[in-house]
């Protein structure tokens, strides 16, 4: 019986469309470790240590969720802290092929390891780290769609 | 905490690749209910009876999955056995708008109620009760996409 | 200049979603004519008369959208109304390719006329007129999916 | 070396499309052959002479272009015929999923046939054989979509 | 009633396919403007000034047609101009899913303002700027892909 | 009648996703010509050299199969080899848009050639050169989805 699942990602920053997801998962599995990947090739806005922070403020309510980082392959990582689940979240539009492509790949390197996937509120179809560092870049009206740590976080880190 | 879910379709007839979904979600919730779905508008190649049975004898040996049948809503016969989440499987190909426009449907109807998505092996990408039964009935070899006691009763009853 | 749309569909019934298209389409055009087609091949839950007549009631407060009904070719029927333009609604799930195929056949049929595509509001991206009545036909709560008067009379029409 | 080829299908009637395809898929093999799928469980339009008629016509300039019928599964039909290869039609537009299914399945059923797509000249993108038929049964314009003798076929068959 | 409507992108360079986008927009709104978008992030081929003025030279014929460039939230820039409306083009290929995400962003951060969406001539399905400066770069023919001063722009800026 | 084929990529590197396509191709064509694309702009893991050597070694069993580089249209490279056909690979999965747009451009630039595509197996649908590599530079287990020469050759260049 799998209890323990990792919900692996950049996280550069968090949004409410990724809570969404986590408090999705944190009803089904005993506990869920939101894993913040370490990309040795990608240049991120936020440091590990702020992204690993803002997930931590945003979801200190939830009891069986813990935030942790880690680098290399993700079910390395999941099988070293004792998990069996992968979760991701589906959107309506655009992540299914490349979600697809990435539990194919997790199945075939260790097939104990299961993902399990979630469908985001479609209120949060359009969401990505990415859309919402641009319009805070550029100063869009962002608030509901971030926690408010980062919100404020955001604010400081992405200005013109 | 969601600990019993439940699969519902029609399963006419259950394939393995139904089964490996089985599978999957039997390792992650501690009861697996697969509920045939009387739908009063088509007509079934199996009668519940037989989709039922079918179902029983292949999911035999896994102790914490059960099979039922219901008429109506998905969700209310979800809250109804006392269930959280609905499973449901994704293939590679042609699933996932339909499985959408499913899930968004029945959140909205219920928003207690959650549907978690596991993907089907890559093996059985293809596989559909539909083109099991086209298969069947032009005597295609299909022994491998079935349980044997389905396959036996495709024999007898999908025939030119 | 293009001033005059026609908003051509089945209607059976009119749901929000369909709703919050015309309402878009009204804000760009001087008048939409909602065009309730007629489909000899097919089996409506509501007849031509009722579906015109929930569309009346259901839009009387937008004073530039019209509700007709039609056979045959669509171009012809635009074109006979003195229209320059079809709308349409995309939703976020599964209608893209469906709606391409068709707005290349009627630029084929008469290249005068225009498709126009106006994005349905993401909370309605899963709403369609048979999923409406796969759920009010087994009792689900609809009544924020459709208007006042369609609610009533599917409540009336389609009962187990 | 794959030298013979079948392409299956209704061809209720043939139309353009299928036409350009047929011509790519003579330029790679020696013998293509056009087969014209019974399905038992569907009501055509044009019956089976009519079908196979119409594409005899249409493809009597070919040489190495022939056209015949079967019932039953295609691969056996394949294997029967000496062919090593189905060649299949992809549009821009939603013939993707449905046709990588029916590829895989065939595979299942024969490794040693393979499917080979051609893609449609985007001018046939949104050409079926169902949406000329509602086009022709409307008198729409369709005559530059599908051979002159279907053109005359469908003015007789298809009225209101 | 919203008259006028803004047509935003990077345009590095125009193509044939843009054209017959703002072709069809300016048949249904009294006034269209191209705002050339200045991306920070990315190094065009084309310089802001090259962009608008080879813009500028293709549309000259079209009389509701404008040309002007911004930088900043898509939105703010429509709703500076007083227009009501974003207008983007779909092509049969690729388009939907990254259109469908910026135009709910758009709509999240300013609701006012509506975006409609044409499709794109068949014959244009493939076309990108990115994909004519490739072929530019190979000295391919696309001289019947963009207009005649792109053309020869492109000859200079363009080459191995 | 078209009888050589040349099968275009970056194959940074080769992996058994490629070779299965090559398998297939060769079973068409009297002769297929793999030919490794030179990307100036682009920064590959592989030489141009390693790479037409671990084609070289993994299709040597492969009588009718050559290797060969290029740079610049790809059509013209097939013209100047004396090919007809391009031969391209498609996954179940995110292959489908990208190929098709590709193909359009190609028969745009020549339409003398044609692209003909194969369906990958189901086992290799995730299958890419870059996934092959992130699992390489991580230490995964992928002997099972490259020739054994590559696998080798991964081992020594894309370490941590």
């Amino acid at each position: 019986m799998i209890r323990k699942a990792v919900y692996p990602g950049s996280f550069d920053p968090v949004t409410n469309g990724h809570l969404d997801i986590v408090k999705r998962a944190a009803n089904i599995f005993d506990e869920v470790i939101i894993a913040v990947f370490f990309n040795p090739n990608k240049d991120p806005v936020f440091t590990m240590e702020e992204r690993v922070e803002m997930l931590k403020v945003a979801t200190e309510s939830l009891e069986n969720v813990y935030v942790d980082s880690f680098s290399g392959l993700t079910t390395k990582y999941v099988h070293k802290v004792g998990g069996g689940a992968i979760v991701r979240g589906l959107r309506a539009v655009s992540d299914f092929e490349g979600e697809f492509q990435m539990a194919s790949m997790n199945k075939y390197l260790d097939s104990d390891i299961e993902t399990v996937f979630f469908m985001t509120d479609t209120k949060y179809a359009f969401l990505s780290s990415s859309v919402i560092k641009e319009a805070a870049y550029f100063d869009g009206d962002i608030n509901e769609l971030v926690p408010d740590n980062v919100y404020k976080k955001l604010k400081e880190k992405v200005t013109p």
